[in-house]
């Protein structure tokens, strides 16, 4: 591939609090950034330049938690108690989609995060061969699992023996682009011998895990009066923190709860706005912050968000802590754009450096037009990017070295061709 | 004016909730709606028609509390304690603002509402003439007060005088477009004999009063040792309720106070995105529906939000209190919508039919567009427009029955210009 020098742009590395280079540049050569920063960096005659004279550059945002097909069933259903939502809505349409059905969904979801500036994406949902075809035919970043239901006849068996097949196959797939966890769906799903054999899997594949966690009020009591604990302490009772896990949500923790994550380093998708729409509550993302916990930002399913937007998750984990602790310095503009970026690589285990601009961390960034109104004045292009901007002001994004946006025009995917297939699926589901 | 007949869209009227028309119609004559509804609607062989297809046709956003020419201090100083931005940071500059540097910074704020779908905004602020002449060029729908601040030797004198010159020379301008308020700025700048005679100018000129109030718990701890009551009750008792009021904010307010609020019929401008933004906290929104209040929308000053864009107010007024309060049912996606338009315009004490697309109304609406990944695919326009749009997906926009907007291009406003003058004008700022 082509080096590639980006030049004249804003470039903000996160790679610091209140660092950026104004008319900087960023320099790719086989899918790695070479060099990130001031100046036009070190030119080659052969270098393709390309202009970014109006643009903030920076990466390409970590989305941590979602389950991406959802996207099939985004605005099907609002508005309504959870367990309704999911029993009498949500499950009943979920659980007929085929696989072919489901890849058209992820791609749909992975179009919208292209398009938005999204670069990695966490997914937990099933039919996960289809869902990692869909992600390497899209050029994105992708961490995948196969949820785990451990309760029925089988207790989870079968979705074991999927996921282990699925780690094989896909684990580190497309050069590193890809790669497996394994997805204990939650406590109320997953009994503690569930969640057991999911860990000796896990050290047996070497990979690490995801789970929902303490999302609800609801599944505090429920795990409380099952296993006279929090979903904390039990899912750390059944062994499962021995094992490298994302724990999604964690809205409904206790201080002693944060410090059984911490001494484990389990790390955290905080998912804001789909916490808000749900009625699940607000996380106490600046106490999992000061216990120097790591923490990722997601959008969740587009059926609870209802889009897959992370610039609204990062001014959510911004804006939303600030209010309800009534602290106009609780979480900082540049501590928020880390979370959904560099936060998330690592709260997905991803190697270090990605989601900075550095030098050899993968070429994953995004180009943001400044030249709208509501970017006008510009005194701070961190301020911008987190409390102003929008994921439309997205004009062109790379992944691993390679263009998957230029001028808001999608390079690997066909939309026309997702959204017809898209509307073709979801004319059954009409209610 | 020709005759306008918008069709093939998908319209969304906010006159009750779940209610929409596919493939419905909207056409406008002399700046008010004739008929809105389904199908084509009654065709003449001289009427300009305007294709919507693929578009969601809703009434537009009124924003019912701001600052606009803050627009130039956006992202000037963020994530500092409220006394510390305003006092150090915002009020030095803002004190040397010139009348046409407000000019500018309004036109700015204009021209991003604007793109945004906003077809009314509400400003208090100071050079108050340079403002309307703004509003009067860009052809938006403007009411408008100038601050009162009641305190220092001449006790608002002179503001109150330029406020009656004010309301004098453009209430009621530009047919009806531009209309004046009178603006006594909170009760702690503002002591109850300013409010009273604030209350008498108001009911000899006929106008009504719009005050910041309750916004924080400094605030309510002030006035409570000063007077012994809740800003509220501080405020009702000194009479200025006997007029019509808009309050903007109420965030820290007691059932006693709504109470109060709602004998008197006074309306809030709730600001969710400001109010999280500053550390203010989080307004009892839904108390404040279930007790009847009027309530409207608004983004506040671009320095505290830290953008004019009131589809992520619509958002935030439907998902926020659903978060805070546990129950996802609290302000469903129907009240949120409303409560951005026609609850905006009832707030502002605009005429009725304001904020809706209905027989009679002035022709103040928006077309979206709808075939963009984030709103594929579709079951509820309204559950799209309220937790999945963006305000870039906006298209067209027309108020009083002229078009502002078209395919994305401003129509009244020289983006170029604004910007030019915009970004000289700041340069003196840059610290």
């Amino acid at each position: 591939m082509k080096r590639i020098r980006i030049v004249g742009g804003t470039v903000i590395p996160v790679t610091a609090p209140g660092l950026w280079y104004e008319n900087g540049h960023v320099t790719v050569e086989n899918g790695r950034i070479v060099s990130a920063g001031p100046g036009e960096g070190e030119a080659r005659p052969e270098d393709e330049v390309v202009d970014a004279k109006g643009k903030i550059v920076l990466p390409g945002f970590v989305n941590a938690h979602g389950h991406a097909a959802m996207t099939l069933l985004r605005g099907f259903a609002d508005d309504l108690p959870l367990m309704e939502w999911l029993q009498n809505r949500i499950w009943p349409v979920e659980n007929t989609l085929t696989g072919e059905e489901i890849f058209w969904g992820t791609q749909l979801a992975i179009l919208e995060m292209i398009s938005g500036g999204t670069t990695t994406f966490a997914d937990m949902y099933f039919h996960m061969d289809r869902v990692a075809e869909a992600a390497a035919e899209a050029g994105i970043r992708a961490v995948l699992c196969r949820g785990i239901i451990g309760i029925g006849p089988d207790a989870g068996r079968q979705a074991i023996e999927e996921s282990r097949a699925f780690v094989r196959r896909w684990h580190g797939a497309e050069g590193g682009r890809i790669s497996a966890m394994l997805g204990p769906h939650a406590p109320y799903t997953c009994p503690p011998e569930v969640l057991r054999q999911v860990a000796e899997v896990s050290a047996e594949l070497d990979v690490p895990v995801q789970i929902h966690l303490a999302e609800t009020r609801a599944e505090v009591e429920e795990i409380r009066a099952r296993y006279g604990r929090t979903p904390v302490l039990a899912v750390s009772e059944s062994g499962l923190f021995e094992r490298p896990t994302l724990a999604a949500h964690c809205v409904h923790v206790s201080d002693e709860d944060l410090d059984e994550m911490k001494r484990w380093d389990v790390r955290v998708s905080h998912n804001p706005g789909s916490n808000l729409k749900l009625g699940s509550g607000v996380a106490p993302l600046r106490r999992m912050l000061q216990k120097g916990l790591v923490v990722g930002l997601g959008t969740d399913g587009a059926a609870s968000n209802n889009n897959l937007d992370m610039l609204e998750e990062i001014r959510l984990a911004a804006t939303l802590h600030k209010g309800v602790e009534l602290d106009p310095e609780a979480v900082s503009a540049d501590e928020a754009l880390a979370l959904g970026t560099r936060g998330g690589a690592s709260a997905l285990f991803l190697e270090e450096g990605l989601g900075t601009l550095s030098p050899g961390a993968p070429a994953d960034l995004v180009l943001l037009d400044e030249n709208v109104p509501h970017l006008i004045p510009r005194y701070n292009p961190v301020s911008h990017v987190v409390y102003a901007a929008q994921s439309r002001d997205v004009t062109d994004v790379m992944c691993a070295g390679r263009w998957l946006l230029r001028n808001r025009e999608p390079q690997t995917l066909d939309r026309e061709k997702i959204v017809y297939q898209v509307r073709q699926i979801v004319s059954r589901f009409a209610s």
